[in-house]
């Protein structure tokens, strides 16, 4: 059990009535607890929060009546339950380990285009046996191929430019591993998070891996350890998952993000450590209950 | 009430073994009821019959043992209960309509890359005042604008090749109109269906749009009524709703599709019926309740 | 006959010993005579002056030894003979006034995508009769429709995300110009230049079409006035024409564009004249001789 | 000295009257020279025969009055004059190899985006140390990574598209061959061309490079020998080369191809002979003359 203190300050300026939606708390679920949390507003303005049933993201919807510059805190403790697993000990999967739940991460998305890179991938990391290993093989081609550049991408950049343009941030990676992923039929989501030792500070974006009935994290800039990341919010990609989604005029003025350790001393994962453990959510879950079998 | 029987018939070869997951049946829920139904597969495989809690779509998971050539046939008697309600009689939108379910569907997807064409939609649309008079007019100006052309699209093909090259399927201009649609931050989702008179005979592909807490149907082929389609698969966009998602060799070889109406002589709503009605599940949803406010 | 002069200053800095080519001399011709020019570095390196055949782009081919920063200053008096010539005044145009000089400009490039926006072109513009009522539909339907938005845009940007986009700088606007016109059969070429009373001084982009017979001048961003932009470069888009084509590592550290007017004082040409009047290279060319008839 | 027989036939629907330009000619010149040819059309028409100077490529233009099936018939006798020459004997390149005739092919275009992929070539064949074990590289890399793929791509498909998809026809390997050159600063063009044994019978697209004052010939796609294909057009890629470019209605109703060997039994370059020969046009062009030094 690991124990973050998380905190996100965010100053916006707005010109007219308007409602957005910030995702900035920290997920609250079996493989992650919010131990505490503060939230405020100044000068303050209605909120509400809001649960998404499907991903848990925790949302903030806010509604902004006059124009104004507002600034935004957000402070949180976090305990993080992942487990780290060595390779060689995990069970085999077959196509029984997923079910309905896992569908949406195995389709093609708004930046992760699997659909067009099956024979890529499988001239890459076909000869991989497992589909851990093919993951392994996914996360060190990326970070071997693609040079980690900040201001090469915009908001549009996708899985298929970064595979052209062999550059990008932790969201084309992250974009260009989960492609890779589905195209091997391995269901593969987004997530974005706040990692302990960034640098600079800042939100971070990773993905998950359904294998053997877990989620298990990878990071293939290999700028954070994926045990250190305390998750935001979960999607297919990035399209579903914003900072903030507003409905009118907003501008961000400044935004900090802060992520330290609140145990022991603490070291990033070796790259030894990753070629031989994997990070897992604790709970394996069951292959979902199939209601009717004829 | 509206009486539909529809029936599809699938021809398809295997080369080993394999698990597939086919969405080819009606929908059975409170806007839909499904009166009868029979699936059967020969010869036989072991199939399971699984139903997606977010999207409703019915899927049969076959497994496939030995390499071989399986007839698929399903029939089924369905009930549609959609209401046509006058334009001038909707009442007014607000962004408290919609809540977390409708999130996803004003996103960006695979296929419907509404962050790319607020501008465009702005300068096409943007001086239509409600949200039912902006979708009537992208409905009317992908009808006069786009060519229904088959074999102009690949599995490729997005709503900005659909805007750059004016042709497309039903596929494309769902994904056109959807993509429009949210750009104006109206959401908007993309289904299959069996659609009544549809020439020549095929799966159908059409949108929803989330306005006044109601799901509203539109077809901007003009090829079938929307109150005349029978709902099969419902997503973002035709990356979640595919006939078949196979996990191994499979080929299509033959695939029949049949809409029939069984009540009284049945015509399609005429040009002057879409302009001044619309088509809406019957059921309108509160806005999602709001587990904490501070 | 108008007469300008224009100025360009450069500060690069190289890594190590390095080939470039610098296009930022006037081009020297029929309808544009350079009176007087100088081109200096500092420090000096050896340095090539070609002129393409085929083009008239006028290279300076420079071999730089050492690292280093170098100071390069351009200047010259240019003297323009461009036409006004009133749009009702012109000549028909038939399939016979273009020959093989012509056809690469009917073709598309890197950045037009020609080929794929037939229908588009024709829906907008296909209701104009002649080829000159077309262009100037297709430059004020640019200018109305398209958000002149620095920055907005990077180097990959092509007419095809242009039009999804809706904004661009006036590369963007050229290439969407040059594409829409090609795709209705008639020949358009880009060309970069100085312009007079541009702001910011930058250097600008524009095009040019091929219509009974003469080069006319168009600027869909209505910044310049066409009859006042001093050629520099030409080519099939913008990919034929870099300031600087380096074959190794080279920065540029910042450039300096001036162009004045040396005649009497000096008026854009107004709404009115841009509707009413074109602006041609004043030499008419026949159509090319054709070798042999059978 | 080889000698070739070619011969095409094209059967072409018109709908009204119509100029049209086909490009089925073999190039004439130093390096292949046209022994005999016949060209002929039924019922006949007007046409002319015009041979463009930058690229020698031969167009017969053609108007077609009154709509109707045409029945177009050409055949030649051509001698190729290629060398081959061993990979180890090849002179050094070095910049000055290359001025401005050979820039077009420098840069990126339609088909052809090389300003993309800089990284990528550089990571796959920059360890290569000369020019030609650089496309030595990248033409064995294509072959053993693209799949030939009759049917997988249109006439929009680019080089970016076949290194996503990892399929394509001759057209795409060549398209891609090109791109990599270029983003690595090796001139190189497209080239379509009769080739012998190539088996469907078809028109077929190769590509040149520039090294060492000489285009010399590749085939990705391994099906035809580099010196065994009669050259048509030649072009910076696929935009610049089509077999018919009609200003009007017309279909293409049938085509057939032919080329065969007309001295002693012929064989295909072994892979072997492929790895240690290059095929090079056979004059050896000096650097363009330099006018003014300074």
């Amino acid at each position: 059990m690991n124990k973050f203190r998380v905190k996100c300050e965010l100053d916006y300026e707005t010109f007219g009535p308007l409602v957005f939606l910030l995702n900035i708390r920290a997920q609250d679920n079996e493989s992650q607890k919010v131990v505490e949390e503060s939230f405020s507003i100044l000068p303050n303005m209605p909120h509400t929060l809001l649960t998404c049933g499907v991903t848990q993201n925790r949302f903030d919807r806010i509604t902004a009546e006059l124009p104004g510059t507002y600034h935004i805190l957000y402070e949180a403790v976090v305990e993080s339950a992942l487990e780290k697993i060595p390779v060689s000990g995990l069970p085999p999967t077959t196509h029984e380990d997923f079910g309905l739940e896992q569908l949406p991460f195995l389709y093609p998305s708004r930046y992760c285009q699997s659909d067009r890179i099956g024979r890529l991938a499988f001239a890459l990391f076909g000869h991989f046996e497992t589909p851990v290993e093919k993951v392994q093989g996914i996360v060190e081609w990326i970070h071997q191929n693609i040079a980690y550049t900040i201001g090469s991408t915009t908001a549009n950049t996708s899985a298929m430019d970064t595979l052209v343009d062999h550059a990008g941030v932790c969201r084309d990676f992250a974009h260009l591993g989960i492609a890779l992923c589905r195209s091997l039929n391995i269901p593969a989501r987004y997530f974005t998070g706040y990692a302990f030792e960034l640098q600079p500070p800042d939100f971070h974006a990773c993905f998950e891996t359904w294998i053997g009935g877990r989620w298990m994290l990878w990071d293939a800039t290999r700028l954070s350890s994926p045990d250190s990341v305390v998750r935001i919010g979960m999607g297919q990609d990035a399209a579903d998952v914003s900072v903030c989604t507003a409905f009118g005029g907003l501008k961000v003025k400044s935004q900090r993000v802060m992520c330290e350790y609140l145990s022991e001393s603490r070291a990033k994962m070796s790259a030894e450590e990753l070629r031989s453990m994997v990070v897992c959510h604790e709970v394996r879950r069951e292959a979902p209950a199939q209601p009717k079998t004829s």
